[in-house]
């Protein structure tokens, strides 16, 4: 009966990665020698902007759609995403040859919207809260008899995830610390599952944004307690805390921190004029903590997963009128 | 007499590479599947946007600074540049331990003038044009024996800029055509003489706006026809022509293009979007004539220099009520 373990292990991590090979990119590892002098640390910043649809997302969603059966291929993926994971979701879709029906809130910004279009996603729009996105995808899937694949709380997702800090750690196996940014925990579930099975005392640490910190609450309290109106420019955390991502998260990670918008508006523009890349607002998050000195880190090897860099390039944080979407 | 020859040869390019070995980084050499696929062609984009100081012409400040003499060094430096050559030959005398002069047009982008201050360049201004930069750039030598290292019209210069082309030929051996930006001539000329030696059967095409096509009707024309009032939203390539850089391409250059700036502006844009990268209007303008088809390079293998990535982030030339500087 239990096909699936029910929580993620190291076992299905290493099979995700063996199964994603030659379909997502292994992206590199960028350091700055100015921003390490400005933090006293050394930085390593995993660049899942460059992945494949611009964001880790890939990863998850092409682990849980080729591990399908043939016969569960047949019936078409589903999900609800404000974005990256909807395109990843289309993307994977497309490379098994399957249908992807995708829920999107009404709020996505136009760069997201387009690469689901891009890659043939079938999209119906809802709400954008959480209750909607669920009753919509719910309707989706009853109409279809599409899989649903969660965009967080699912372990073929968050086992995908993990494969970026495990590469991460091959290429610079002596980091003290990997930051994460949270949104529905399953890149940092993922992360501190592979992080300390390759090395134990590493520490790993979620960074959210202020304006959405039920994943910091809920580690907190020992229990998961939503934001019940996640208001934040980082338009990839504003999801709730997923329950298989949580029990992660509650075993291995060491502490979950929070940055006030201004410091991620600041760490987004520094990291784009420093280091010359684009990353959306989330994947500044966890730097937003080492330059706001929200963790002091002094002298350490720190492993920061930039997560994504898809946005729109008309409504940048720093532009007149801009307002987050 | 004659210590230096009196054109870029090989050997000024193989001396300057062991030169600045250590003092400027080897850039990536970066692909993507969605461009190849928009344009027919195979593109490896040479970032020198990566580079130290944000552009390629760390490369030629830096040779020119370490090939001067113990006593010329002393003097410390000088020259009058619209940005990168500043803060490169800023930097490269701040490690050199001598001072570095620079004379700036009053125009220049803000975060050139952020950059040529934080290496501790010592900066005049000037009106922006040619003969008020270089007239005073004389004043500022005559005053302090500075020693000139012109932007381009140098040979040191031109041999350190030539070394991003050996680079990139030593990632992929097998291009059929390199495409560079166009201002001064510093970066085609070298990158023609350091191509044309490597890979004799290789083409080197310039790609100039069509706003400042000094170069493109130099070349026709056989003689150096001034641009009288350049106009042109890539500031780095506002330049005249200079003399050496000519010679240069006039012996090994294969063809000059020019582009618009609406076509410019598109590819910095579609660039940003699809690499996740940061480049300056200057560094799109090689792309530029690849997307807008002004250049059919379908089937073939295209090595294109991206010249730099620093510009103000608050005057994308998106951004309604924005104009170039």
């Amino acid at each position: 009966m239990a096909e699936h373990p029910a929580q993620l292990t190291w076992d299905l991590i290493v099979a995700a990665r063996a199964r994603i090979a030659g379909k997502v990119s292994l992206t590199p590892v960028l350091t700055s020698t100015s921003l390490d002098a400005h933090s006293g640390a050394q930085l390593y910043f995993k660049c899942e902007n460059f992945q494949k649809c611009g964001a880790f997302k890939a990863r998850g969603a092409t682990n849980a759609v080729f591990a399908l059966s043939a016969e569960d291929a047949r019936r078409g993926v589903a999900t609800h995403s404000s974005g990256n994971h909807a395109a990843a979701l289309a993307r994977a879709a497309r490379l098994r040859g399957i249908r992807a029906y995708i829920v999107m809130p009404d709020n996505t910004a136009q760069a997201k919207r387009a690469a689901v279009a891009r890659y043939g996603g079938e999209v119906s729009w809802c709400e954008p809260t959480l209750a909607a996105r669920e009753h919509a995808a719910a309707q989706v899937i009853a109409a279809t008899g599409a899989v649903l694949v969660h965009p967080y709380d699912d372990l073929a997702v968050m086992a995908g995830q993990a494969t970026a800090s495990v590469e991460l750690l091959e290429a610079v196996p002596d980091l003290d610390v990997i930051l994460c940014p949270v949104g529905g925990g399953g890149l940092l579930g993922g992360t501190a599952v592979a992080a300390k099975t390759l090395k134990p005392t590493i520490r790993v640490i979620g960074v959210e944004p202020a304006g959405a910190d039920d994943a910091a609450r809920s580690l907190r309290a020992g229990r998961i307690l939503p934001s019940l109106n996640p208001n934040t420019i980082a338009d990839g955390l504003r999801g709730a805390l997923g329950v298989r991502p949580f029990a992660a998260i509650r075993a291995r990670v060491d502490d979950i921190v929070t940055v006030p918008e201004e410091a991620i508006v600041a760490a987004m523009r520094r990291l784009w004029e420093v280091m010359k890349i684009i990353i959306e607002p989330s994947a500044a998050v966890p730097y937003a903590a080492v330059a706001a000195g929200v963790l002091n880190l002094t002298g350490q090897r720190v492993g920061i997963v930039l997560s994504g860099g898809n946005l729109d390039l008309d409504r940048l944080p720093w532009m007149s009128g801009a307002a987050p979407p």
